[in-house]
């Protein structure tokens, strides 16, 4: 078998001919981030061969015959040596601010009587007597019974093979942790009293960029910690088709699997060795994620959720067991996945409606929308819910913008066109400027083109009287800070590129509403509220957003914020056994429009690939703004 | 931290002060075997200390101070060198004779209409359809309700997580492998119709000295193998006393679960390599083991099983899966376990009598007795069911007699004392004597009797005419064979002391009998028939065992060999719901009668310890035999 060798790491392994390269790699334990899903369009994945030779698919760009794009290498029968380029993702686990999610938890909580999911029940088991011919977990089962009324009980294997000692630690005293299900006593833990610990659970929000996970004491519903950090999945692909491509062969399925649980359990174990909850003691789980996300997290294939007609395998997963996903926590615990609707609208959508009127009995109609690496929108309220994704694509988390950047510090996060047609702006944490990020974009998009510097097509003023715009050709940018000042060493500027992305991302956005509004018969003006979710929304400028076209022309307090709806969903749905019933009786509720099928989608997006719209009639309080300034 | 290093393998390891020597080697890799479970008691893990100093409980015997019982030694503060001894345990793994246990299950087969314990049915599940909302686990399921009548369906993840290709293969064509309980389908496999393959099955005999398997087509209820071979837990204990003990400590526990789980698996994948048959296509098991090895095997502290009032941590496991278990087959596939009567009492017994009329509609009163490293007994019929344990002790298993050793090739089977008062004996395998197994001793031992070379207390005439008696001191012995035919090279001879553990064995067991019986106001005359399950009774020689007392003064017509009936038992329950449910059913009615609370039980065992007893009356047959050849 033909060895290869890394560079610079100098691991070895023999593979046999005809393996891809980079599944030698992650054999060897050698980190080759391919973002694109291993479909040889992103680059990132670029080796130089030193020795040997590889077959190769596709060429890499470019005239050094040297360079070879990893993703689309397979093994010949020579040894080789490759070396590799290190790409540092951004690092970042950090503990959130939990004050306003868990304001939101106790809002929510405070309005009505919630029956809890986990149980807790003081037993007194008799001791054993000669000859009665009953066994610890007999006599056990008889008390629990006897106490709950319940007419049968499950006790796990764990729980047994420590029984005799447990209920002889405290003559019989015993704490029970249990689930009330229909006639069933489904235990979950047995504690002698005297050493009872607290029972807690964790609510998960599985993002395709972010996983937050978030600890609660089930006695009080008290938020513990949150803690939130990068899914470990990120350099199999950035969005979530790269990651279904990714996926195509069972080991690398594993791969993704063991990737996003893993990223769970290191966000857990950093949370639990800070507040020293034994993993035991975390009893009840509760998750929630786009449907790619969830497929991946169970290890169930999701080649289909990408192939038409585009079925999930699964949209809720009843009966499944921390034990069966591999979360580390109490291996008997019972996981709640809240269930997705199709397969780009997943449980993250139906976990994060539970906070609006959408599921409940208010009157009126409102809109929710995510955006994520993904954008999902849900329109409807007491009578009807529809729901549909449209591809955002990245550009609203700096992706695709060559200065882009997630909103981490040194993110440019707020700019503002200044009356000299220079910019001003802050930054994430105060420091020098290393990129921009969603919000900023947005803000600079709508300053340049309320001052005239871009036109409605996104194109520049190429009359040569502003300093910041550079001219090179056919192409052009605005410098929003030079080299000299920046923490990169490098220009922070966007392009007419950067722009059109940006267009096409705000356009795939409103449109979608649009239609989907279209669709019931309504307009925008006919909403109650518009409600905006996930990490995108938390910087956003309102007034901005709908002066470039992303979000529709309504008074800014029509506008809500909601923060991670999808984290506060899934814990809801951890402490309450009514809000779990409210988000599945909403997922049967939603009904799921496929935008690609549908014809009117993309007249309605052609439409909106201008600033803010082609039809003006619209926006007639931007158009009225930008009247009120030139004037 | 001490570094101990073991000779002569030269394994070295760290570790804390304090540590026991046993559990610092079983780290290091190094086998010691402590056949006592650790008490001190059998001498077998003698080492000796080559450099450096051991805190010891309690010294080994002898002169030579370098010399001490591993399981009596701590780690101090210094290093040490220590030498183990090698201990060889008779190797056999080996294929049994399927004729006759096969014929068995298929009489019983044959009686009436068995249900089921895996169904199988095809169903078609139809394609996805875009936008109707549906997942392939949806489709799945709304077919198997509408082929099966049942009211829920329970799906496994590790089918889910294939469920996108099982369904795509073979167009939807897939055969579902389930359980059908209550209003319930359980789901343990889905294949491609296309791809099918059989539907397999495991029963298990878990001794605690042998473990035997047997795989069974489930099609056609067939035996395809079995294979037995020994207890991989025999190092660690040679009785079920000595592995409680051993398993105190957690560590050793799982120890202990991991030997006795692996010596299934081993023996499993031996079958299944050579039949090509894949552990997926394993869909259910059934095991019989006795109380002690049940808990070892489901990693249950066993402490509370010696200690009064012996009561058991589980007498039955519902919901119990392979993957709990740890047992390589499907994981998904459940685990029937033939449920225990007490401490003492296991489901060995309960699926042992399962063949027998005990439980059964038949009139009269019958007798089981399973003679293995313990002596378990039921009594009973329609009317009543009574069981009991006695320790017999290991000497019908050759252990505690010099020359004993277990029905393996080379043992001495059957021996017969011609008129010259000389053996003739046949050997397993026909080799040269390697030692005596149990049958050999009984033959020998009534023979002896009967030609008046041993009285009735077990003592030899020390006359002198007999060349084979051999008097040193206080010591006499017998010799079967010289050392120079012998394949050890050592005399095989039998003596005092040995007879004298026999005869404390077979009083154990006669007086188990008698006591039982007279506690239900009967004799051994008012039993319909006397059953014998287990290997012990395969080579028996009714006639010399009733001589010595060990079985009853009955005609031997009376008297029916079952075979392994454990297995036997473990298989019906593995194949029909009917026998499944017969088991409980029997464990149910069976009333353990605890002998060491028996005040009665100590005067019956003195007056067995004599040849055939101290009351002639109750063996006239045996007085007639002996009084016709004096003639």
């Amino acid at each position: 078998m033909p060895t290869i060798e890394f560079q610079p790491s100098g691991a070895r392994i023999d593979v046999a001919p005809g393996t891809e390269l980079v599944d030698a790699a992650r054999a060897a334990g050698v980190a080759i981030d391919i973002p694109c899903g291993g479909n040889g369009t992103c680059g990132k994945c670029l080796v130089r061969i030193v020795s040997g030779d590889l077959n190769q698919k596709k060429r890499a760009e470019g005239d050094d015959p040297r360079l070879a794009l990893a993703c689309q290498c397979a093994i010949g029968n020579d040894d080789v040596v490759v070396e590799t380029f290190e790409h540092h993702l951004p690092a970042g686990d950090r503990d959130e601010d939990i004050a306003e999610y868990a304001s939101a938890i106790a809002t929510v909580l405070r309005s009505g009587r919630h029956a809890p999911i986990v149980q807790r029940t003081a037993l007194t088991v008799p001791p054993p007597r000669p000859d009665d011919g009953h066994s610890d977990f007999d006599r056990l089962k008889a008390e629990i019974i006897k106490q709950t009324g319940k007419k049968s009980v499950i006790v796990p294997l764990a729980v047994i093979r420590a029984l005799p000692e447990l209920l002889r630690a405290d003559d019989g005293m015993v704490i029970i942790t249990w689930h009330d299900i229909e006639t069933r006593a489904i235990v979950i833990r047995v504690e002698p009293a005297a050493f009872a610990a607290g029972s807690y659970g964790i609510a998960v929000d599985v993002g395709t960029t972010t996983v937050a996970v978030a600890l609660v004491d089930l006695a009080t519903n008290a938020i513990v910690a949150v803690r939130s950090g990068y899914n470990d999945q990120i350099p199999c692909g950035l969005d979530v088709i790269s990651r279904i491509n990714y996926a195509r062969r069972p080991v690398r399925l594993e791969d993704l699997r063991g990737r996003v649980v893993g990223t769970i359990n290191r966000l857990l174990e950093e949370i639990r060795s800070k507040r020293r909850v034994d993993a035991d003691a975390i009893v009840a789980g509760s998750l929630a994620g786009n449907t790619v996300m969830t497929h991946l997290l169970l290890g169930i294939v999701p080649e289909h959720l990408r192939l038409e007609p585009y079925t999930p395998a699964l949209l809720a997963a009843p009966n499944l067991s921390a034990r069966d996903a591999g979360i580390a926590i109490n291996p008997d615990a019972r996981l709640f996945l809240s269930p997705a609707v199709g397969s780009y609208v997943g449980g993250d959508i139906t976990a994060g409606v539970l906070m609006t009127p959408l599921t409940g009995d208010a009157e009126g109609v409102s809109l929710f929308l995510d955006v994520g690496t993904n954008g999902e929108l849900v329109i409807g309220g007491r009578d009807f819910l529809i729901a549909c994704a449209c591809s955002a694509g990245p550009a609203f988390e700096g992706g695709g913008i060559d200065c882009g950047m997630r909103a981490a510090d040194g993110a440019i996060d707020r700019v503002r066109i200044a009356d000299d047609d220079l910019p001003e702006f802050t930054t994430i944490g105060g420091a020098s400027p290393r990129g921009i990020c969603g919000s900023g974009i947005i803000d600079l998009i709508a300053g340049l083109f309320s001052k005239g510097i871009i036109d409605s097509s996104g194109k520049f003023d190429r009359s040569g009287t502003n300093p910041r715009i550079r001219i090179d050709g056919r192409r052009a940018e605005y410098v929003i800070e030079s080299a000299s000042s920046s923490a990169t060493g490098a220009d922070i500027a966007i392009s007419e590129l950067d722009i059109d992305n940006v267009m096409r991302a705000k356009a795939a956005i409103y449109s979608a509403c649009a239609l989907m509004l279209k669709q019931v018969g309504m307009s925008f003006t006919d909403l109650e509220r518009f409600y905006i979710a996930g990490g995108f929304g938390r910087y956003l400028n309102i007034e901005n957003a709908i002066t470039i076209g992303l979000l529709p022309d309504l008074p800014v307090d029509r506008f809500a914020y909601l923060g991670n709806a999808s984290l506060i969903g899934s814990t809801l749905a951890l402490v309450s056994k009514d809000e779990r019933e409210r988000i599945s009786r909403s997922a049967r509720r939603m009904t799921y429009v496929n935008l690609s099928t549908e014809l009117d989608y993309m007249d309605q997006y052609t439409a909106a690939l201008f600033l803010p719209h082609t039809d003006r009639e619209r926006f007639p309080n931007v158009y009225a703004r930008l009247n009120a300034k030139k004037r």
